[in-house]
């Protein structure tokens, strides 16, 4: 089965927008199994948009075409598919009273030009899912299928992952459930992953089900993917969970979470289990810690707090050593704002003596420090994201010890 | 003259990588003045890459291919343009002594797979730039041309910028420069832009140049940018000045920057032009404000500190009201890290009676608060940012008053 993506619009090629929606339609695509070889972005333009339609039409079994689908005269995704389809467009009265009914809603008038986005090709059937006013839609032709689905990002996955997915699956003849589940991992290189799971990796070759993939997702990590195949849905969980299991002792503490989890919200979750609170002195990392904690915990019920300051005055000469500045700061975080825990990023400077990039970070726990010390890679861009993942690294495994 | 853009890497059909590239080359090449009416994905297989680049060869006088010049076996993409240029491919002496001495001196040891690189069809000339180990090339096919640049973005710019485009141009046979500047506005909305430049805009399409457009980026407002198309350099220079002056005029102080100055670039700047220090505090932006100050002013010198926490005790019933929150806030991050100015973000709850999204900001100064009140849109998520930008942008009128 063979699936190709083409992104509509004139302003993707004039990069006034990313065309990331064809990223994540070939994610979902790879996912279920299906194969995308091409992708092609093309402008407002009818003989162009033609061309390119007809020829993925002929090379592929369907065409996901993203755009086009609004109520201005440059929208003419509808017209090029019904001349696709050799039919004529028909206005579809229940779509028309729908939209209708959404700026009646709204308390918004309604201009002409929004009924047009009613007007589908014979043949066509809209898609269920239609959260704008932009109906998607699925056109049968022969054997194959051609969706159309608006080039809005939300409104794009929420039709592609709730009709045009399982049709695709459908017309495969496939009833099978694809599931997935991501092992987060920080503190392992590609190589030392790969080396460390050779062997179950090999196993699961013999099996064949579930299958591992693993990829680099920069600064935050690596990603171990596991995916199953299988009858149902239940099966997909239980073989989810028990590789979870084998790859989680093989892996170790590397892994911090599964699936959208970030380290952030890892470590707030462990924090309110234990029903700790926290605050942060920041000095190269200049507030970023304090904003990704403060984007999951908003209401600042368990992150107290934060001080944002140069460690040390730098016209002055060095004070203290900056393994001892960051455990002062930790504890003058904590006292600060009345926490649980104190948590230091303190660099130290090159008249210390220390390697360009060297960082101390110190988690204040029960009087006790829990310190880290790391050399950052990069340039100082990198430094400070590097800074705060390093950071909330110690303040998990200083919960979890 | 077309020219089209073929990224090649399975990994972009995957959407392990969003194609950004083909974006910043689409806008480089319609700023240029030449037409991309195609941008093609395609995976790292022979004959579909050799049938997509004939392809856009066939419709298009230039072709750019990214990616696919690495030093792996996946990396095939000198061997289909030899391949489409009917010509074998060469060793070029001069760029395998070039990759051994990069490799020599980061004291690395080169594999022997590195020197595919070096290997390049018959007619090609490698682009002078280089800044990974992976050459460039231009390769004449009769009238035409299609340029290999690498899919690292870093190198894919340098080498577009530096000698693909100056190419195009030739083949275009212009000699015109053109140059554009875009002013970036904050607190105008794109129609109320459309109204204030209909005039100007009617006028420079009489005249033909330089030639405005406008875009709304998101949160951080819309811009507005002038090109130019002249003989030289000086021309362009000059019209861009004297359309800068003017637009400044018509649209006031909404002007805070140009190009890629930011709002905190702004006002930073300005802070240090003035010999001021500045420091925040922080509560439903969570440490966003501090994070995007100390990204510029990572020392710390005018910056002097940021305090986040909440801005009352949600339990307690109200103290005081937000604005007079906002002031003393503003007021204790001044005093706490001896700054000149103290600016505070509070956001009322809805428990003072205040419309969901009304925040407070003040900036003190001189002992004087400059205060801002504002009703943020959409969820707290944008909120946050656009609190950001407000306060910022606070600063800024603060500091021009």
């Amino acid at each position: 089965m063979r699936c190709e993506v083409v992104a509509i619009g004139t302003e993707l090629l004039l990069g006034v927008i990313v065309d990331s929606n064809s990223s994540w339609i070939g994610e979902q695509l790879a996912l279920a199994g299906i194969d995308s070889l091409y992708q092609t972005k093309v402008g407002d333009n009818f003989g162009r948009m033609e061309a390119v339609i007809r020829q993925a039409l002929e090379r592929s079994d369907a065409v996901i075409c993203c755009g086009g689908l609004g109520p201005t005269q440059d929208d003419i995704t509808r017209d090029v598919i019904a001349k696709v389809m050799g039919v004529e467009l028909r206005r579809d009265d229940a779509i028309a009273s729908d939209i209708r009914h959404r700026f009646e809603v709204r308390g918004r008038t309604m201009s002409a030009n929004n009924l047009r986005q009613a007007d589908i090709p014979v043949g066509a059937h809209p898609i269920p899912e239609m959260p704008g006013t932009a109906p998607g839609l699925v056109c049968p032709i022969g054997e194959k299928v051609i969706y159309c689905v608006p080039g809005v990002p939300s409104e794009m996955k929420e039709m592609v992952a709730g009709t045009v997915l399982p049709d695709l699956r459908r017309r495969m003849g496939v009833s099978a459930v694809i599931r997935s589940r991501t092992l987060r991992t920080w503190g392992l290189s590609e190589s030392g992953i790969d080396e460390m799971l050779t062997e179950r990796m090999a196993e699961l070759d013999r099996l064949g089900n579930p299958t591992i993939a693993f990829n680099a997702s920069g600064i935050e990590g690596i990603k171990v993917r596991v995916t199953a195949k299988c009858d149902d849905e239940e099966t997909a969980t239980r073989i989810l969970d028990a590789e979870e299991k084998i790859l989680r002792a093989i892996l170790g503490e590397a892994v911090f979470g599964i699936d959208d989890e970030s380290m952030e919200l890892v470590v707030l979750n462990a924090l309110r289990e234990q029903g700790l609170t926290i605050a942060v002195s920041e000095s190269i990392t200049g507030g970023i810690l304090a904003s990704r904690m403060t984007a999951i915990d908003m209401a600042m019920t368990t992150f107290k707090g934060g001080l944002i300051r140069p460690d040390r005055d730098p016209l002055a000469p060095p004070d203290i050593p900056p393994e001892a500045r960051s455990v002062r700061d930790a504890t003058a975080a904590r006292d600060a704002f009345n926490a649980d825990i104190g948590l230091a990023v303190v660099a130290a400077d090159r008249d210390e003596g220390a390697r360009p990039g060297t960082v101390f970070i110190t988690a204040v726990f029960r009087d006790t420090p829990h310190a880290d010390m790391t050399v950052l890679p990069g340039d100082r861009r990198r430094m400070r994201e590097y800074g705060v993942i390093s950071a909330l690294n110690l303040l998990r495994k200083t919960l979890s010890a």
